[in-house]
């Protein structure tokens, strides 16, 4: 019998009562305090996911993480506050300690075809094959992912010079491959390294507070994308009075535009 | 005596038990259907700044509009879901007839000074001064607005020609003039009509599902700015399927970021 992915192994939910699950932080998917923010999210979608009154696929979801989770268990709290035809509403809530840990909502919905058109196109890039890949990852979740930069890798030295820029792109997919959901496409969302380190190139306390993800892709083009790499480009916009923010897009090989998130982070010099 | 600003009286919000408050929709800020979204919004976020136990100003906020509003009553319950030492994270909703019609979620902060860098630099563009007012406003809440086209305006016919891209740059400020604060700058960073209607030049139904706003200025920055005017870019990135997404930058006069937004809205065809 094949061993769960340690994708899988990390979202598992029991279930208590309804739109309640329990679930355990991973080993596997530690950062450097606490869990990987991506996990995380991941972790609270899948409540909705799992819910047995969900409507539809993610549209849009945005986590806050309002404090560090502790090794150990936590609660998912998952509440459809609105169902509409085709639209639902959520609101989640991930607890240890009977306090919040993370806020998040999200919209699901039934989509169906329309006029479409992609006006953020993939940069042209050398392909997965042709970039060399990571080695020496320091922290444990990093492991999890196949990761090939080719442009704003993570300074090798800090000394503390402006970059100029903020841009990071690399080729991601988890390590051992999987085929994408919509559980491993919120995580990977939250791929890229504190864009203050790239910008500042000085090692500073930093830590996200608020991710949005938009998902453009729906189950089909999921399945289609399957265990293929994801273009992955972030570039940061403001930092200011100890926050800043981040816009990112996420396409597939095929350069079709997957997801488009953003985040804001806190930092502390 | 001068009479409230209409912002301020549609913001006005009645104490009801702690954290909920009962509001009324303003016909001054009609949309073709129901109110305009940043005006929902400015009223939810509301809820957290008069809330008594509220810590810092607004950092990021996100709202989900999760049916359209009915005119008339309504009320917001905003609670804080966590409080630590400087951040403090809110799950707001409002309601009608028991019914969440708009979901929230916010973060709060005590800001300090830090390094700083502006990467999303304001393009080079006329001054406000130089830039012809629009006129023949056809929606109620676009009144409420001082606008100046630089780019991407609204299609004068419905050709259904493909722009090529759908970027709008424009200069805006309340009219009349309002000393901008937390709440007016929520209103605002809605400004943007549909990016569909720029790229398509249709007249489709579309609608915001859900917004959110970073806050990169703090109370100073928003004092300074006074009832300057902003700039404010917006660009779509995917529209696929039903849904699509839009990324926007606002600055002041002075070149200084004060926010960036990003929504997703449903369209019909």
């Amino acid at each position: 019998m094949t061993p769960p992915h340690l994708l899988d192994e990390a979202i598992a939910l029991a279930p208590q009562e309804e739109g309640v699950w329990q679930g355990r932080t991973h080993a596997d998917w530690a950062n450097m305090i606490g869990p990987y923010g991506g996990i995380t999210a991941a972790q609270a979608l899948t409540g909705i996911l799992l819910h047995p009154r969900r409507l539809g696929d993610p549209v849009a979801l945005t986590v806050n993480f309002a404090a560090a989770l502790a090794d150990g268990e936590f609660t998912v709290h998952a509440r459809p506050a609105r169902t509409n035809r085709s639209t639902q509403h959520w609101i989640v809530e991930v607890r240890q300690q009977e306090q919040a840990v993370v806020t998040a909502t999200a919209v699901t919905a039934l989509r169906r075809p329309t006029w479409g058109e992609q006006e953020a196109r993939m940069p042209t890039v050398p392909r997965p094959g042709d970039v060399p890949r990571s080695r020496g990852k320091r922290v444990e979740w990093l492991k999890r992912y196949d990761t090939r930069f080719i442009e704003g890798h993570i300074p090798g030295e800090w000394e503390g010079q402006d970059a100029g820029h903020s841009r990071t792109r690399l080729w991601v997919r988890d390590d051992p491959e999987r085929a994408l959901d919509f559980a491993s496409l919120t995580a990977i969302s939250d791929v890229f390294f504190p864009r203050l380190w790239l910008r500042r190139a000085k090692f500073t306390p930093v830590g996200t507070v608020s991710m949005t993800i938009y998902y453009h892709a729906d189950a089909a083009q999921l399945a289609a994308t399957g265990s293929g790499y994801l273009l992955a480009q972030a570039q940061g916009q403001g930092f200011r009075n100890g926050y800043l923010d981040q816009a990112a897009q996420l396409w597939n090989e095929a350069g079709e535009l997957i997801v488009t998130t953003h985040q804001i982070m806190y930092y502390k010099e």
